[in-house]
C-alpha cells in the first residue's frame, strides 16, 4: 500500500526535490522523470523508479495504478501526495500525474553493438539540456543505436534533458566518454565518422552514408576542435541561405540523421 | 554621450527588466534582445533599439561603440551600466555585453510577397518559446519567406524565443493571424499547403514540393485540428522507427524544410 505524504517539509520530499540540483544528483546517482507518458515508456523498457510519487486525484487512473503495482512488486516505494507537492518536485505550474526517482544508468562503449543500427549519434561538449534531450528524442525516432557524449557535456539526467527527451532517455543507450577512448573504440570496427562542419563546402546531401554512420555534432557555440574534424572520415555542411551562419545543434543533428536514414532505406534498426 | 546608471532601483532599469513579463511587454509593445551578435544582426537589417544598455567593461569593444553611435544617431538612448544589472536584465548569470529594448514589429499577410521564397513556415498554436525561436532560426537558414503564426501561439518577442532565434527574429517576416484569414489569403494566389501529420502514411520524401510551399506544423502536444488537416493540399509524415511517436516540433519543421529546400535546388531566396 502506498503511504501518504502531504507535508512539503517531509525529508523524503525535500531529498527528491533536491535531485533537480546537479551536485545532489551526482552524489545520489539518481534522477527525476515526470509524467505518465514517460514513466510508462520507462516501464516498457524495463526501468522502474525506486520511488514513485503520484497525486491523489490521479490515484484511480489505470496507468497510475499499473505503475504503483509494478514499482511495489519490484521492491520500490509508491507515495501518494498532493498536486502542489508534485508541482514543487517537477518545478512546473501544471504538475504531471506522477514523478519518479530513477537510478542513473549509462552504457559503455564496450557494451554497444555497432551492428545494431546504421545510425549513431555523437555529440561533443553539448551544453544545452534541451538540445541533449531533443537529440535523444530524434535518436529514438531514427532508430539510432545510441548517443555517445564526448567530453564535458551537459548532464543527460537533468530535469530539462529528461523532459525534452520525452522518454527517449530510456529507449536508446547513452555513453559518456572522452574523445580518445571514443576514437580508439570506433577504429576497432567498421564505421564512418561524419562531422557536421561549417568549414567545408561539401553538401550533406551529396555524401553517401554507409552503415554504420557515426554523426558527430560539435559544441553549440564553437563547433568541434580542429583535431576532431581532422579525425573524421568526412566533413559535411548543411546549406544555410540566410543571414545567420548556424543551425540549432539539435536541428542540425536531426536534418543529418534523417538524410542518413533516407539513404539507408528508412529501416536501420534490427528487429 | 551615454548616461550611466549603476543602481538596480533605477526606474528605467526596473521598467526594462519588466519587459521579461508578457503582460508588461504587451502593454509597452517593446521587447528585450541581448548579445552583440543579435544586436549587430538587428542593426544590419535596419532595426535599432530605442534603449541600449551596455556594460562598462565592454565600452571599448568596437561593435559596442558602433551600436552606441547608431542608436544615438537614430534618436535612441545608450546607457552604460554594470555587468550585474545587465545580468538582471537578461536573467542570465553570464550577462551579454549589451541588452537592447526594441519596438515590436510584425508583418501582415497582405504585406507578404509569396514569390519572394519557395518555402514558407506556418505554425499553429505553438506553445514553446524555444521551439518558436528555433523555427525562426531554421527559417532564416533555409531562406524561408516568413513565419506565419496561426491562433494562440507563444509570444515571438519573449526573451526565450528571441534568444533561441539567434537573431533570426530580425531577419525573417513574422505574421500573427488566425486560421481563416490565413487560409483566405493563401487561396488568393499560388501555393501548396503541406501539413505535417501522424495520421498519414505518405512519406515526406515521396512528395514533390513546388514553390511556394507552405509547411504547416501543429501544436506540440495535439498536432493540428482535423479541419486544418482537411484543408491541406497534402499531408506528409516523417518516419519514426522508435518507441516514441513524435518529434520535437522545431526538429520536424526543420527536417521538412530542408527536404523542400533540397528539392527546390537549395537556392530559393531571391537576391
Amino acid at each position: 500500500m502506498p503511504r501518504e505524504i502531504t507535508a512539503y517539509s517531509n525529508p523524503l520530499i525535500k531529498w527528491a526535490r533536491d535531485l533537480r540540483d546537479k551536485r545532489h544528483r551526482r552524489e545520489a546517482r539518481q534522477f527525476l522523470a515526470e509524467g505518465l507518458r514517460i514513466l510508462t515508456e520507462a516501464r516498457e523498457t524495463g526501468r522502474l523508479p525506486s520511488l514513485l510519487f503520484f497525486a491523489k486525484p490521479s490515484a484511480h487512473h489505470p496507468l497510475v495504478q499499473e505503475l504503483v503495482r509494478a514499482v511495489e512488486a519490484a521492491g520500490g516505494e509508491a507515495i501518494e501526495t498532493t498536486p502542489d507537492i508534485l508541482s514543487k518536485l517537477s518545478g512546473k505550474d501544471n504538475p504531471q500525474a506522477v514523478v519518479g526517482v530513477f537510478d542513473e544508468f549509462t552504457s559503455t562503449l564496450a557494451g554497444l553493438d555497432r551492428s545494431s543500427s546504421g545510425i549513431w549519434l555523437v555529440a561533443e561538449r553539448l551544453r544545452d539540456p534541451g538540445n541533449l534531450g531533443t537529440i535523444l528524442r530524434t535518436g529514438d525516432a531514427v532508430g539510432a543505436g545510441g548517443l555517445i557524449l564526448v567530453g564535458e557535456c551537459v548532464d543527460p539526467f537533468s530535469v530539462e534533458a529528461v523532459r525534452a527527451s520525452m522518454g527517449a532517455l530510456f529507449t536508446i543507450p547513452i555513453v559518456r566518454t572522452e574523445w580518445q577512448p571514443f576514437l580508439n573504440w570506433l577504429r576497432e570496427g567498421p564505421g564512418q565518422l561524419v562531422g557536421l562542419s561549417l568549414d567545408t563546402d561539401f553538401d550533406y546531401r551529396g555524401a553517401r552514408y554507409a552503415a554504420p554512420t557515426f554523426l558527430l555534432t560539435g559544441n553549440e557555440a564553437q563547433g568541434m576542435p580542429s583535431d576532431y574534424a581532422a579525425a573524421c572520415d568526412l566533413l559535411v555542411k548543411i546549406p544555410m541561405l540566410g543571414k545567420a551562419d548556424s543551425l540549432n545543434a539539435a536541428v542540425a543533428t536531426a536534418v543529418m540523421a534523417y538524410e542518413v536514414l533516407a539513404q539507408q532505406g528508412g529501416t536501420t534498426r534490427k528487429a
